[in-house]
């Protein structure tokens, strides 16, 4: 019988501890992944990647070849002799007195992930996955997501929301339509979710105020820069609310907060990246037909979809709102009525449209939310209107047969909001491991 | 346009702060579900449930007509004098003036909600979920269950490790065999991931510690009190181990921080379930082989299947485990090969065995862990002994072909971890939507 007490202290040094000044010509222990080794003859410098970044050794000729094999992709221990370099990373470097290898690789790597830049084709980085992350500028976009993620929760925990997680097979889809993977679920039909939106409704009559962070499934046809089949929805329902401008602003303080949160955590990374924090003061919104008309005149695009915005269009009010306001992002409200979805509250001024909005940022949606139907003869009268079936919905439905409060909510696409920040053009580059028409693997 | 600068300041008040001492004899307003109506004829009793607790308002006869029709399940809008009243929960309520309804319900709730205890089936709580969870002490399980998981990435956010998201339709399951959800992908098989396991391991190359929290999917034909086959597993994977050992204390540490979260933060729910928050000093550790033997020469319960632990064998070690050192938790290490998977590392004083372990709580094993196999030979040749073919497992194998540190990791099952702390005897009440082999809805 053994006790386990808690962590072992490892010997071994981060890059973070090795930085500090007092270490400096202390013998030190550290460990790594060879991510880089140049053989000058008499000395060979190893390069190790470690979570927190590159850590420069040292060998000499002798110390080298005791090692053994020490190469690309081998993991080793090494203990030296800690000293000032300003030519390498963080500035130290350790002068190596004895190596160990923990770990061999089995192969050549098929990607140069120790170039700044890889020069490699997205397909080819996606294909070559668990290598090209290896990468420190692409593993790097993923500690900003991180970060995005991490400050959506904590401001959400500080206002009082309830973290729920919700069943990603069910029923019946929440946003309808043909885009739903379909799945035998012990000889019964069901379905992959779409969004947590049933769910998340439900919730708000039992927590007032509710969040989930996790994957949707959207069986859509597009093989575009925008879309996954699989994404990471960031997810927020509020009740007790007078207006969807509620929910607008909830975001807008979220947003804020996750921008001071990447400055003060992710410092390391925005840096690495070269990326433009945005300062989020206040956040424009203009309606629907309002920005479509804009567009139209600003631009001299004229406007072929009535009920929708284009891409194209999206991409012109990104950009007027950056030249108008001086703002990255922008809220659309008031989006007609047809091109939403059941639970939408139509404007009681107007019900051609909705009290519903979308958040571009630098001209892409990355946020669909808005005030939802409350009341349930409302809801079954719009559900009647539209020739919808209340099957498989019987438990959403009996959340307002026994009263909800006013609500509204939003649903966040991670790899989106990921990209936009870092300023890529493809919404794969916010993914680990991308879904879509042609990929399921790896 | 209009410019959204953050969140709007509501002048209703929340419980926590209508119970500062300063605001006696205030009027205040507050909003909220009517959770049970008193009528005593000359004055009315109105209970209001917010996400903190419930809130007492008092009506006379006058303000009561003039609200409209006041009744469970609506929300409404109070303004009034508050007062200090030791017989109302949190010793305040509001002497109402005048009210709004904000929203109605259209019908009797289906279970008595306003009760300690609702008396019912946990089948009639289930199918009436967005009803049953209305009851505070039902809602505040998962309350209990936000802790453990912020608890679990606080925790390891505080020790290096990365957050990730990874897919859960793929072209394999990570565990093999027959439980495994199929679907078709874009006409191509595909399955729901059993577990984020190749993932999280894939990426233990990349960023040395990983998590992940999210849905795995497992089609098991066992409809018990301990199965779902959805449920929310939260996982871990860190590289530069020692051995298991490592894997063990990180989550021995990472309990204990859970635990304190849940007294620091939780406190109003731990209170409100009577539940005894268990502190962990240690957490003995148990050969499986040993295990099987104790609890066989202790109980008299004879061994039979000698590969596995047996429900009933579980239960007696956690009882072993409480009689003998005082610990709910109890570790179980060293299981046998040909019950594990593929990627477990054997144990190289004896190959029968290998150097994973589970976790078990009051008898109920909540998590699987262990060092994992690091080398690629080692790796192709245990898979290539058990027959396995690396069809779309090439991604996998490509992390270990280009070198993977020594590393190990686990997974906790979330709702069993929440059940085991609440007492609860059925896994299902840790779940918000249960999916099992009878249930897809609600």
């Amino acid at each position: 019988m053994m006790q386990i007490m808690g962590m072992r202290q490892k010997d071994t040094r981060s890059i973070g501890e090795l930085t500090a000044p007092e270490l400096e010509g202390e013998t030190v222990k550290a460990e790594g992944a060879v991510h880089r080794v140049r053989n000058m003859g008499e000395i060979v410098f190893v390069v190790l990647r470690q979570a927190e970044g590159l850590l420069q050794t040292v060998f000499d000729k002798k110390s080298f070849e005791e090692a053994g094999d020490v190469r690309e992709g081998c993991t080793i221990r090494v203990e030296g002799v800690l000293r000032r370099e300003e030519r390498a990373p963080h500035g130290v470097e350790i002068a190596v007195t004895a190596a160990e290898i923990l770990s061999v690789s089995a192969g050549p790597l098929p990607l140069p992930i120790d170039k700044w830049k890889m020069g490699a084709s997205l397909e080819a980085r996606l294909d070559h996955r668990a290598v090209s992350l290896r990468n420190v500028r692409e593993r790097a976009r993923f500690r900003i997501q991180e970060g995005i993620v991490r400050g959506f929760r904590d401001f959400l925990y500080s206002q009082g929301f309830t973290e729920i997680h919700t069943p990603k097979i069910g029923a019946k889809g929440a946003e309808g339509g043909a885009n739903i993977f379909k799945l035998s679920y012990f000889h019964r039909p069901a379905v992959l979710a779409q969004s947590p939106q049933f769910y998340k409704q439900m919730m708000v009559g039992v927590f007032d105020r509710v969040f989930e962070t996790g994957p949707v499934f959207r069986a859509e046809k597009h093989n575009t820069r925008r879309h996954l089949n699989e994404y990471t929805s960031l997810d927020f329902e509020m009740g007790y609310i007078d207006g969807m401008e509620d929910v607008m602003g909830m975001e807008t303080e979220m947003l804020r907060y996750v921008m001071g949160l990447l400055k003060r955590e992710y410092g390391r990374e925005v840096e690495l990246l070269g990326i433009g924090v945005p300062e989020i003061a206040s956040i424009p919104a203009l309606r629907f037909d309002e920005a479509k008309r804009l567009v139209s005149e600003t631009y001299g695009r004229p406007a072929r979809a009535p009920f929708d915005l284009e891409p194209e269009e999206e991409s012109l009010i990104g950009t007027y709102a950056k030249e108008k306001f001086g703002s990255d992002f922008v809220f659309i409200t008031h989006y007609p009525s047809k091109k939403r979805p059941f639970y939408a509250m139509d404007d009681p001024e107007d019900s051609r449209y909705t009290l519903s909005f979308d958040l571009l940022y630098k001209g892409l949606e990355i946020t669909t939310g808005g005030q939802r139907i409350h009341d349930y003869r409302m809801l079954m009268d719009k559900m009647e209107a539209r020739g919808m079936t209340d099957e498989g919905m019987e438990g959403y439905l009996e959340a307002f047969r026994c009263g909800m409060p006013p609500h509204g909510g939003l649903g966040i696409g991670l790899e989106r909001l990921t990209v936009q920040l870092l300023g890529e053009d493809n919404v794969r580059e916010g993914c680990l491991f991308p879904r879509d028409m042609g990929r399921l693997t790896p």
